[in-house]
This record gives structure tokens, sequence and C-alpha cells, in this order.
């Protein structure tokens, strides 16, 4: 008898990531004894800092591991909006937090409880493949607008307006973008929300890689406007990938929904991680995580202009984040068939344009320097002799 | 300026739990000092085993805390497979264990590769609640099946073969079950299967509550045929509520589509509970879940006479989870207006029946025995007080 199993229409319109392919594939050929640097995965190499183990295991050994509210401990919700004030200087009422499974439970939420199917949301391509896969899973489309050097491959005020039609519900932006390590200027933003906010839409800002900006200091979206979403993360300054734990800010106007679709889709955020959250704003911690910052911005400073010595055109100095985003057409036309020969031959993982979306997708490779200066230099020196 | 939120269409077919507000009474009256009996509540009163604390600590401390692939720890996974094995007798390929943030991420993944919009999925009346949330948040519609002490609660061949439509994709149903803690007897579930494999449909099978089973022992409905899809959680009989980590085994023709859509709504499930799941496999601390399972057994043992012997109808022994679902029209014909009375004159927190259906639910009270013997008399000592 035939299996009965055949996939849901949405499945057709998500794509898995391609760099989880060349992962794999990294694993088995370490597993075979190959030597490979690691500059695809978004992921920092620091372990959790000390401050926040220590108070992980207390709160475990003391056994609060049970079901939290579904928007979180009030106590992380608090510790949060105590962030706000005291590192951009803006108020944000306690309430209005609202504690996640990462941030991608946050953009689950938020979608689900803004979007209607058919409804589509503005977003730049390049940019972070599960945002158009959230919104093909509620049944919305994403207008995915592609962005150049021009914008610092941003979405502007103008090109919202550009593109915004009937359909739009909201736009979605993100600042230090993954993968192209840019910021949208505060004015700039402010002119996209002004556009939203005339259009009765929704504006979603991505503030996932706050923290690691190298030059300036980032100020959060939610200095504009009550009504904004804005999302972020433990995972990436703060460090606590595998701990899924994030946040958004959300208009007071959406907490009832959000709770009440949030005990539906996750119950809670995992406990030990709301704790470890807790750790993660303590002086100890954030002296830490500021000496972390530092080396991130140690090896932005040797990567970038080591590719670009090498012949990669990376027109936009990226301010923020671990990425740099490298057109290599000067070596390739196909940027997923280079990230292959480079896994293969050279040693060397990144991750092909394509996950990122099709604008000329085929002509760049994300680097991630989420590895040591060792290893990023070993790496150069492989790519020097190949090239 | 108006806000521009108001909630997409889904939200309002998305109902919130009232125990959650009965819930945060509940703990507002006992900040006020007075003493309420929890049996509202679907979480095991029983600390994280002391072998998982110890295993999760470990892990901690060494660093085993990144992201790990999306479908699990293939160590995971592997004792996954291998406690069917043991357990039950049955083979399970690894490959076809998913690992998920709780059972919770199991049940979106699967209705997220199988269902269509305007496709509908039956259920029973009562049940638990998030599965019609579910297939509402994915565009589905969920035909609740009313069903009666005459079939356990539970749905029949005979039910699905009446209520199977053009529009149907799926079949869910849980053994044992969230409210009435009734099993399908495995004679019944194959012929479930049966048709539901005729018709070209897909049965999806809760077996959250297995382990949970006081007289005889639960079969898995992995042992009928490679197509089932299974969900099932380390919350409750595992104990490891909090952790949010739970698991599907899914027919091997879906697991690439899983995979996928795990990678981009949750990257993975959090890796510390990952490595609490893995201890829980262990002998020791499978010996302490058997002493829990007893002590569950034993309060089942208490209330259900206790219950019954002040006029609350429960016509079917419940044979498993920790839940009984009581009857009391002797008592009241509003059940939500009784449970708030229960909770504000005599200090008891109960669910209900509105959180599993609208089946007879103004009816119907769910007690929880997830607290000790002594709170579970004291409970009694006072509804005997009141009655």
């Amino acid at each position: 008898m035939m299996t009965p199993y055949h996939s849901a229409d949405r499945m057709q319109g998500i794509q898995p990531f391609r760099v989880m392919e060349l992962l794999a594939r990294a694993r088995r050929l370490e597993a075979e004894g190959r030597d490979i640097v690691h500059m695809e995965i978004g992921e920092p190499d620091f372990p959790t800092p000390e401050p926040v183990v220590r108070a992980v295991t207390r709160a475990i050994a003391k056994g609060d591991v049970h079901y939290t509210p579904a928007t979180g401990l009030s106590v992380l919700r608090d510790a949060i909006a105590g962030f706000y004030r005291q590192r951009y200087g803006v108020e944000v009422d306690a309430a209005r937090v609202v504690v996640t499974p990462g941030a991608s439970g946050a953009l689950l939420l938020v979608l689900g409880v803004i979007l209607n199917p058919g409804q589509s949301v503005l977003m730049a391509d390049p940019g972070y493949p599960c945002n158009r896969n959230f919104v093909r899973f509620l049944e919305g489309r994403s207008l995915a607008v592609p962005v150049t050097a021009d914008s610092d491959y941003q979405l502007t005020a103008e090109i919202v307006a550009r593109h915004w039609d009937e359909t739009t519900r909201a736009v979605l932006v993100a600042s230090p973008s993954n993968p192209t390590g840019t910021l949208i200027p505060q004015a700039e933003l402010r002119a996209i929300h002004e556009i939203v906010q005339q259009r009765g839409g929704i504006l979603i800002v991505d503030e996932i890689y706050h923290g690691l900006v190298y030059k300036g200091k980032a100020q959060t979206a939610l200095a504009l406007d009550g009504d904004v979403f804005v999302i972020n993360s433990f995972s990436k300054y703060f460090g606590l990938t595998g701990w899924r734990i994030g946040w958004m800010v959300a208009p007071q106007a959406a907490i009832a929904d959000l709770d009440k679709l949030a005990q539906n889709l996750f119950l809670a955020a995992p406990t030990p991680a709301q704790y470890a959250a807790l750790a993660a704003f303590e002086p100890e911690t954030r002296r830490i995580l500021e000496q972390r910052r530092a080396a991130f911005k140690q090896r932005r400073d040797y990567l970038l202009p080591a590719l670009r010595g090498l012949g990669f055109d990376i027109p936009v100095n990226p301010q923020g984040a671990f990425y740099l985003y490298a057109n290599c057409e000067r070596f390739t036309d196909d940027s997923l068939q280079f990230a292959e020969t480079l896994l293969e031959q050279v040693g060397i993982a990144v991750t092909p344009g394509l996950d990122f979306g099709s604008n000329q997708a085929e002509k760049h490779l994300r680097f991630a320097y989420t590895t040591s200066m060792e290893r990023l230099e070993e790496g150069i020196r492989r790519l020097k002799n190949y090239l």
C-alpha cells in the first residue's frame, strides 16, 4: 500500500538552508580526517559565559525548571525593560516584553498575530532566509526587494513607498543585517516608520545583532514609537545559542494576542534558558561580552581587508553582526558550486548567497567570523593558495 | 495617531486557556495569604530527577550548549529509537525520529507539513485545546467530534468513518487522553488506522501520556504501520516540563520536510533539554520515574472514589495520564462559574470543561492529581464541607 504522505502546498515554497548540507558534508570530511576552517556558521564560537553557567546550575539545582507564564518570567521581562532603559535610555513597559523560544519564536508570533493569508511583507533581498519562510508558512507572501550597496543593502523609505501595495501588511527590516552586517541609520528608520504608519501597516525591526556593532552605537527602533515590533535574541551578543531564548517588545495592543498564541504554540520559552538570560544581564557577564565584542571587531578588521586583497568585492564596510557578504564574481558565476569547491578542495566552509535570496545570489558568499583569528588566518592562507 | 495594530483573522478562532486566568487569580489569592489546593495544572509536582540534573550540569559545564541539527542530537534520536525497541518491542529507525521543542513543536511541525488551508482534522471533543488552535493557526479546520463515555471519550473507527468527508486530511487521537485519562484499545486504533489509510489520510497519535498508565500497558501506534505520525513528550512521564522537549516519529517520506520546517521554525530544540532527555532514559532515572508512576496511581485510586462519593459523575475509570474528567451537573450548569466559586470560596483550583471543547463543557471539570496525597485530601475535605 502506498504511503499517504504528501507535502502540504506550503512546503514547496519553503527552502532548506543550503548551508546545512554543506555543514553536514564538512562534518563528514572532518570525520575522514580533513581539517576544515568553519566560516559558515552563524553561531559565536565562545562558550556560555561562566556567570551564566553558575546561575543556571543554581536554578536547576533549586528546581526552578517548571513551566513559566507564556510571556516569560516576570523578573526576566523586568530585566529586559531595564536593559532598554540602561543601554538606550528608552522607557519600555515590562508588560510589553514577550520572552520567546529564540528570535525564531518571536518571528512566528508576530507574523501569526498580524498577517492574514494573501497579505504581503516587504523585506530586503539578501536577507535572513527564515523570514520569507515564516511568511509562507502563514500563507502570506513575502515581497523580497533587491537591494544593493547603494542603500547599504537595506530598505529605505523611498524603496518601501515604491513597493507598498494594497496587499502589504508589514515591513520587516534587520539592523544590523544578516548577511551583510550593515545598519539602517536611525533617521532612515524613522522615515520608513512614517511611511508604514501612513499606510496603516506594521513595522517589524530585527535587532538580533544589536550589541555586535563596531562603529558608533546602534539605536533601538523602540525609540521611534510604541507601535513598532522589535525582535531580539540572547543568541548573538549574549552568546546563548543552543539555549533557544529571545524576546520581542510589542505594542501594548498586541500583547493579549501574543500571549494567547504563545500559550498555544510553545506553552512558554524553556525555563533554564530564561534563568540563563537573566544572568546574561549581570555586570560580570556584560564585561565578558564586551571583551568578546572587541574580539569580533579585531576579526572583522583582519578579514575585511584580507578578502578584499584577494579580489572579493565588499563595497560597504559592515558595521555589525559577524558576517561579510562578498561578491565573488571575479572567480565564479555560480557561488553554490564555488562554495562546494572551497569546501572539498580548499577546506573552507562558507555560505552560498542562495541561502539569502535570489538577488545576485550566485555572485555572493557569506563569510562568518565566528572562529578564532588563527583559524581565520589559516582560511585566508588556503584561499590565497587556491586563488 | 491610531495604532495600526489589529489582529489577523486567525486570532478570532484561537481561544486563550481559561485555566491560565484562574491560575493567575489563584496566585493573587496566595499573595494575599490564602491557601489554595492546586488541582488545575497539567504539570507533575515532582522535581527534575537527580540523575538528569547531574547530567545536564555536566553538559553545560563542558560547553555542550551549541545549536544541534534541526532534528536533534543523533545520540538522542538513537536513544529514542532504542526506547521503542526496549519498551514496546517495536523497531524504529532513528532516522525517523525528530526531536522537538516540546510536543507542541511536534504538533506544529506535523500539521505544518501535511495540512493545506481549508482541509480538516478530525479529533475528539473533549480534547487537548491546543490541537484545534494549531489547526486554525495553519488555516485548517478542526472537526471536533463530541464523544461520550460510551466510547471511553475516544474516537472509534465507526465515528471516524461517519465523520470523514472530502475535506478531511487527518485524524488526531490522544491515548491516554487529556482531559479524560482514557485509552484507545489497540484493536480499535488498528481499525481507525485502516479507515484512515483507505481514505488516503494521515493518522496522528498523541502518546504524550504514555508511561503514565496504571492498568495494563499502553501499546504504541508505531506497531501498526510506518505511516503513522506519533507524538511524544519528555514533560509528563519523564517530568521535564519547563525544559521544553518532546519528539515525534514520522514516516520516512516526511522526514526531509520536517527537517526543513524545523530548521526554519525552531533551528533546533534547546540543547540543554536534549542532554536532559538523554539522561532521562538511564536506568537510575527510570527507577525514579517508576516510583513516581506508583505515586500517581495511588493518588488516582484515592481521588476517583472520593470525587464519586461527593456526587461527581465519572462514568469511565481513567487508566492513564493524571486527570479525572468529572461531570458536575449535580452542582451546577455552569462549570466555569463553578470553578471560579471553588477557587474564591473553597480554595481549590480546577480546570473548567470549556478549556477542552464545547461538548457538555459547562457540565464538566478536570481535576489534575499533580499534587501530593496530603493536598488532595485537603482538597476533598474542603469540597465536602462546601458541597
